[in-house]
């Protein structure tokens, strides 16, 4: 099916930067104007959001349920489920297998309160996904991380965030609350996709 | 499961816009700092990407295989194949069925060079997702699109994309290729997330 190469991250031949300006630089985000040359296109000029990549997990009990937090989301004014998920804490195209591991294990427990499991199988990593390719460079890492259970310190939630509750859903009941577009931000939605598409769920 | 209220956009009770400055304001994005009243959360100071609202349509053929497109993607410098999407040219926060339909419409043919059925039973709306729902309030409309097929017209496409290629798949590579990561935006994996909890694949 698949006739033509697939390239990973920054590895795709034809492509240059030609040029960049900022048109706006703050704590979370920064917007640059730029002048690319692509492969078929040639010359463009695009403006591009620069974010940091992030890190979700699906953390999914002995039980089999999985642990979902529900939080109060302040671009879109809702009180949203969806997994766990963090910022890495760095702004490379593309981060080292090790940072996005300790991001995972630390924003898991922050987040929710629970742990990895001491077996290092039990962490699927399930390659990563850009939340809107079209104008940020924003994308995330995903994970399933199985057998998860209670940290002995509990949660501990990053100031600006604002997390409500913590629930557990079986498969079937996590199913339902996509079909229902309870469930519908592109973290989740597409972390489920991976997990679908793995047989892993 | 649900003993929470699950609301709808712009329907969730106790969020207040106490103010908001521009920070940046340009054709496809404008960025705003925004004071709000949430909640549970209480007084925050957010930045927020303000952008269109899109549409994404997962175009199914009558013998089961989906229509994609391979498009040039400048802020991650990737040729990716994805849904075909486009966005609703309107600003307001919740945009109207009959716009949403129309967009869609549109799009699929200026994208794929294919166009809906006569049945309007064949284009199944399956609610919407948010991109970024930390950072921006971007969110976008699924649809699948039953029994396409080719448009007279062809493509159309606009003068700021490249879409290098149109593809057929059936579900079993669709799947392949999103447990490989070769299919990795949030948008097509967030519909596809969609399609398989309704068991419409």
């Amino acid at each position: 099916m698949n006739e033509f190469p697939i390239f990973e991250l920054g590895e795709e031949p034809g492509w240059k930067v030609l040029g960049s300006q900022s048109l706006y630089e703050g704590p979370y985000i920064q917007l640059r104007e730029t002048q690319l040359q692509s492969p078929a296109k040639g010359e463009v000029t695009w403006t591009v959001a620069h974010r940091k990549n992030a890190v979700i997990i699906a953390p999914r009990l002995k039980d089999g349920r999985f642990v979902m937090i529900r939080q109060e989301r302040f671009p879109v004014q809702l009180t949203l489920w969806e997994f766990p998920a963090g910022q890495i804490d760095s702004v490379e195209t593309k981060s080292n297998p090790e940072t996005i591991v300790d991001t995972a294990i630390r924003e898991l427990q922050e987040e929710s309160g629970y742990r990895l499991s001491d077996n290092p199988d039990d962490l699927h990593p399930l390659g990563y996904f850009f939340s809107s390719q079209g104008f940020t460079n924003e994308h995330a890492y995903l994970f399933l991380a199985d057998n998860v259970t209670p940290a002995s310190e509990g949660s501990h939630h990053d100031e600006s965030e604002s997390i409500v509750e913590v629930g557990f859903f079986t498969p079937d009941e996590l199913k339902a609350m996509i079909a229902n577009n309870v469930i519908r931000d592109g973290n989740s939605l597409s972390l489920y996709a991976r997990l679908v598409s793995r047989d892993l769920i």
